[in-house]
């Protein structure tokens, strides 16, 4: 079955509830797609390459995602070359609008394309990732929530070509 | 006197109203600082070196400058180096939120960072730089402004230093 | 029959030979899988539909894609939404190293994903997409053989989905 | 005394040799400027307000700077905004050309951009900030001496602005 990580780090809760409508989207993918929803310090850095797909969210701390998140990419650095082909993604939260939500977003793509991974992106909304301003409100929720959907989608495509073995 | 240059494409009007704002800003500072607002195609290449301060503006095409500001950008090669310790800013509009308007400032600031020009971000607000999500609202020309004013004092001093010469 | 663009622009010559290299990669792909290798200038803009990946290449100017491709970018407005689910890929040269050939990638890995394309990093090399500094030595072209080769297998197994119609 | 803190992670010792070479290129400035050099594990975060200018280095882990590094950002909000008018620069080492150590540059950028530090780019060699591929060679170490002597300057020129206080 087709297994979809959503590793998140919050403080003020925000980025989780991206997080588990993302979670949601993937669940009601027409696939048979399993979402796994775990804050980053229960993350176990060896199941990585267990998983499909691995989308991260971060709250947006100097424009970057915060170091509990790049903490697990360093560490990552173990299972190197393993994560090729797994599809990725990414959210953010922030406090204001043009406060380095994009950039913390961008952030975790470019880490992900390091790895190897597949990465896409959405012609309408959000264009890199959600991002949330504040806490979040209807549109934003859907945006994640349809984030989940599409990417569920993706990776259930690429999980049928079996090339992580 | 200390001379800015602010220099737009601007096809809806968005941008147009944000520069016109930043222009404002500039013309309020304390210091004897002058602003000239221009569209792009109003821009003598040859003439950027007559400025302390240049700050340019776009809507977010794809994630980046329009390419007629991106085609002024690619003739100021033959200043390159004149352009050293000019203060510059950057500043865009887009359609949507996460809609690409912070990586079209980060690509504007790129570039002038290259021309070895001096930038500086707002620990408030807008941090790369002010950005409107469709037709400006009162917070977003209140940024404008705001930056403008601090990148006229910010330019003022840096002027004083001679080292265009 | 799965097509790709490989679409440049090149003024020393330097971006040519990577895209012709990457163009080679592309047909010695294992799948059925065409290049069709084409200066920007002779890009009708309308004919981007009909394939099913596009890799862009350009020098660094400024840190970012010349304006002959971000004007490319721009027109393709008028297709928004119907590249969705494209591969994309891109690649860039420049004098320096860290003379923001990074950057000239990602600015078009940007653009790309706005269009809702499929993205692939590699875990080996230059991580985001082939990059030359000055005339391109052998490892720099073998890079652009590499990636011409992977994207041509990840285009064929997108294009059988059928998602574009 | 105008005093700027060179703070890096390092741990095979490339960053480090970087790091000593800025330092170096601070010292020999012909204005009154010291540097202190530190890892970044001996930085106590309540006395980044003292410096008049900042200089972050660390290897490129996944495109990014260390964890370590961003460890250090992340608790730097408990002075945000008096970090204004600080002189901000930013170096990085990694394994590969294109190996994601531009973007570990201008990853720092934005984080000292977001604390409204001031920066500036170079208009020749390594743009936005110094940049190794491996073991540092004559080009790279002298392009870092040179980065240290012209922040050196700048933060000299910005320090008497007395700003800060």
């Amino acid at each position: 079955m087709t297994n979809i990580l959503v590793c998140y780090y919050s403080k003020s809760g925000t980025t989780e509830k991206m997080a588990e409508e993302i979670a949601r989207g993937i669940e009601e993918s027409e696939n048979d797609v399993s979402a796994d929803l775990k804050q980053v310090s229960d993350v176990d850095v060896s199941k990585l390459i267990d998983y499909d797909g691995l989308i991260l969210g971060s709250p947006t701390y100097y424009g970057l995602p915060a170091a509990e998140i790049k903490k697990l990419l360093d560490e990552s650095i173990t299972h190197h070359g393993k994560l090729e082909w797994v599809v990725g993604g990414a959210f953010a939260s922030s406090a204001n609008p043009a406060g380095g939500n994009e950039t913390t977003v961008l952030a975790l793509l470019e880490s992900l394309l390091i790895h190897g991974m597949i990465i896409k992106g959405m012609p309408k909304g959000d264009h890199y990732g959600p991002v949330a301003i504040g806490d979040p409100d209807d549109r934003e929720l859907k945006q994640c929530r349809y984030y989940g959907r599409f990417l569920a989608d993706l990776t259930d495509r690429v999980s049928k070509w079996n090339l992580k073995k």
